[in-house]
């Protein structure tokens, strides 16, 4: 084991990093997202004056992770609502910009229904009662990553007493994803406060490199002890039992506990499963999608096959006949099969984290005990 | 299962693509590669005037894949006697080289012992003794792989009956490593040529994408139906039941049957036995290391963290601060755990493939006697 334990730049206390902002200059009001498809090269902000360009920075993942992309979208509601567009048009718009986390439909529902319930008092108040609940998803959402924060650690202490936890991520689940401090990341962050964290392994995350761009641009910044890794190089990890815990979030969880989160988690779930180590998945309640049955029913996004067969970036010149814009790395007319997501069934997930507690074993009745208990707003 | 079924491009039968040749102009012997860097984009001829060029190009993976760098290795030894550099001093350099693939090693033993053998005749006899050897290993590894399609797609005819075989690989074993048409992909190639193959899954095996940039260059040639995915994809796929078989090459058997090879191999490995899929490396007998008892005798390269944290192009600007000359894709300063290969023990491959026939199960037994069968000639 070569170099992987070599220590990286460590910065003083990092300010907050606001992935979402809701702004009201006087030309009107407007949401301003972090663009995470510049970081870690730019720190660039993307002002959206209407859905249609929310619609947009979703799509392309310049705001992205589950519970964010459900703040975003109460907050684009709110955006259509203050700026006197159609709300009931909007809604469909945004919750459908991304189909697999269902984070993203429960904000623009829930957002929509304080609209709804206050449209009889005029469009101002309805507007305002948009925000309103765009405001309180987001502050429900930090503290509820502070709370799963505290709940993953005491977790962790628990599965690994004596502490020096050597955590595994996939993707990027940190500040980026939340409106607080994230899930998965805000567990390995709290561990790294508290003296516990020995090293936070990073997959990099294809074809995207959310881990590579995002969660190690995170971990830099708060100084944590990170390695960055191919995701298949995971495996050696494992074999060398260099891996204590696998971490990481979800983007929708069925009734009956089957997780979808990014593409190449089930693999780590696999390889965590063969190897004896916990497997843990930290995620707020509203992830909880209690009509989707089971992980067959969870519709996962297929996306372009260019993220793949392309390297894109705002330095590296289009070539000519690359369909997504950057530089072909397979031959020309490669198709790709991109799934953004997969499914882990539920005997593979040792816990889940939420922000009432960890649910271990993982069944259907623990989960549906979750939902009864979470304050969780309920939408007709 | 949106696209992934789609036809890719498909020509005529391809002209025959040599990954390397002995030319003798008249300035002298050379070696001359075609440059697997610049594929798919180019195919540009490197050509090796002496050992230091050649350990360069190995080190570069200019010339890679475990079979042909023993080839490149003879050849190497016949270079530097043709030009008349001390053999002696030559050949642990070029067995240096790059340390897993133990084919290097052999071919360059094999030509010096040649080389050796012949040395009381004078320089020139021994010169040509070595390059004599060379070409033997080369035709020699030629029929081998015709010898390992045979076999493996018998193998997969009685393992998978019905034909219509969906054969997942990864990194690139096909005649870009090989005196003919390569290990594993040279068995999916005969399948296709039987009308045999209804997908080749290609993992595009990160970070230096020899699937991405080779194996689909090498598929789309050969006009076969092949689907390009990121490597951590795989694990959907196994989750749907598309995937019959898992192929892929080795860089060094040890004598109890554990295979070294690129990394994500061993990740693929667990899916497989996850799944009740069979595991099947294909890969000659000079794969094979009686000297090395395990895996854990294996030595892994551990190579450069820059391949990870930084996108490589020519057409790519190197960036300020870029340790690998490329386009920084994590934080500058981020450190990178990037073994090139991994290793996966032999209760989890279901079959050995070799010029021999197959093996299965894999026992420290098996092996022994398949080389004892071996025309490998013995290096003392």
């Amino acid at each position: 084991m070569a170099d992987q334990y070599a220590q990286n730049p460590v910065g003083d206390e990092p300010p907050p990093l606001p992935a979402l902002r809701w702004s009201e200059p006087p030309e009107g009001p407007v949401l301003v997202l972090l663009d995470q498809t510049r970081l870690p090269a730019e720190e660039v902000e993307l002002v959206c004056t209407d859905v249609p360009a929310l619609v947009q920075a979703i799509q392309t993942l310049a705001v992205r992770g589950a519970p964010l992309l459900g703040i975003a979208g109460a907050y684009g509601v709110a955006l259509a609502a203050a700026r006197g567009y159609d709300v009931e048009e909007a809604a469909p718009l945004l919750e459908g910009a991304r189909p697999t986390a269902v984070n993203l439909a429960y904000g623009v529902r829930r957002a929509v229904a304080a609209y709804r319930a206050a449209a009889d008092k005029g469009p101002e108040e309805a507007a305002q009662a948009a925000l309103t609940a765009a405001r309180e998803l987001h502050r429900e959402d930090a503290e509820a990553s502070a709370q799963m924060a505290g709940h993953g650690l005491a977790l962790l202490d628990e599965l690994l007493p004596g502490g020096g936890h050597r955590i595994l991520t996939h993707c990027n689940t940190g500040a980026l994803v939340s409106g607080g401090e994230g899930t998965a990341f805000a567990v390995a962050l709290h561990a790294h406060r508290a003296g516990e964290l020995r090293r936070l392994w990073v997959d990099e995350t294809r074809p995207l490199l959310q881990g590579a761009r995002l969660t190690a641009y995170e971990a830099a910044r708060n100084g944590m002890p990170y390695t960055l890794l191919t995701d298949s190089a995971a495996g050696s990890l494992f074999a060398a039992g260099e891996v204590d815990a696998v971490l990481i979030g979800a983007d929708r969880i069925a009734a009956d506990g089957s997780v979808a989160n990014k593409v190449g988690s089930y693999p780590l779930a696999v390889l965590a499963k063969y190897h004896h180590v916990p497997f843990i998945v930290v995620a707020p309640t509203t992830t909880v999608d209690l009509s989707t049955p089971d992980g067959a029913s969870i519709e996962v996004e297929q996306r372009a096959g260019h993220e793949v067969t392309e390297v894109t970036a705002p330095q590296v010149p289009a070539a000519a006949g690359a369909v997504g814009g950057g530089l072909p790395v397979a031959p020309l007319g490669t198709q790709a099969y991109n799934p953004a997501f997969d499914v882990t069934p539920p005997d593979l997930v040792t816990a889940i984290v939420t922000e009432l507690g960890a649910l271990s074993p993982v069944t259907g009745g623990g989960i549906a005990e979750l939902c009864a208990r979470s304050r969780q707003v309920t939408i007709s």
